[in-house]
């Protein structure tokens, strides 16, 4: 058992990038880490059959309106992106490719990402997208671009999505504390009780 | 617009057990009043193509751990049911046969139907079983086998589930104030803001 808290997610995922904003400072507060773990929730799919809650009737309506309340009740800036989902595969590379080097630069990055995605409307399927947002950081351009075609991050980023299933993961957000296992931005609650009380 | 809640919930969802012993206590601190709409979770999917989490592969493993420390965190009572999921139309026949007639009592009675089924491991798809739950409050065994044969009842029923679908409800607990959807038990935090604040 560990003390960090893993945070697995998909960038395309808009309860995720709520969490990313809430699970860091929660998580310092009561003394521990938080190990960021994007994953495809495609290939989870694939696996498990699940589906995009946006494209499934009466749900997908109810889902779009559910995370702007729910941004709201978090108090966090928040806009649907034009296009949505969208394939993560490259935001994914690129991030383990920074983690391999500079842990926390990947952290960085992957906060970014998600602003970038769910504040600013921008596509971050895009390389130049995820080049402008490594820019930020003072990532080279063509570190970026390399990134996405390397094969050993390739072959990582098929390891975690594996490890995502072996954990159990199957939708996001999704935190693993204590080897236990909360889906879902609205589980903060509990989370938080989890974290003050150590379990209940 | 009405100022009453409605309550929207399946028998057999134990996060509509866990919404049922908070709803009524959380509206009256807001001078609310609640209706309770029972309906067949199985006559929704048909037509959005859901299905049971309990069925899902990892999601219903998870779900299951999920529901007994969701029944913690509330502090309430719960048992997973060993016969589950179930049918639950006999249970909705006889409350809105009841409610036909005295709604205060078909209220009691599908309180009394949740605790049999998530407390007390009773099938509560049994006629027999309702009919022990309805002598709690005084009605008469005859009186709950004749509604579940009652074609006005049957009838209603379906047009109950018509009207469901026609609200946009596809799970349970579904909760609508003010026009205002939330799906789920862990939207409670949400509906007692929603309820403070007339909206956020």
């Amino acid at each position: 058992m560990s003390a960090t808290i893993d945070f697995w997610f998909d960038f395309s995922s808009p309860y995720g990038y709520m969490m990313s904003e809430r699970i860091d400072a929660l998580a310092a507060k009561h003394g521990r880490d938080v190990k960021w773990r994007p994953f495809l929730l495609g290939a989870i799919f694939k696996h498990t059959g699940g589906q995009p809650f946006s494209t499934q009737p009466l749900k997908g309506p109810y889902s779009k309106h559910d995370l702007e309340r729910s941004a709201r009740f978090l108090r966090l800036p928040y806009q649907m992106p034009d296009a949505f989902p969208i394939s993560t595969h490259q935001a994914c590379r690129v991030f383990y490719w920074l983690e391999s080097r500079n842990p926390q630069r990947a952290h960085d990055f992957a906060r970014e990402v998600f602003r970038a995605y769910f504040t600013e409307n921008q596509d971050i399927s895009q390389v130049e997208v995820l080049q402008a947002v490594g820019a930020k950081l003072d990532i080279a351009a063509e570190a970026v671009a390399g990134a996405t075609g390397d094969d050993a991050v390739k072959s990582h980023l098929r390891e975690v999505c594996e490890a995502a299933i072996g954990n159990g993961v199957f939708g996001s957000p999704f935190v693993v504390i204590d080897d236990e296992p909360f889906w879902g931005v609205d589980r903060l609650p509990q989370i938080e009780r989890w974290l003050a009380e150590g379990g209940f």
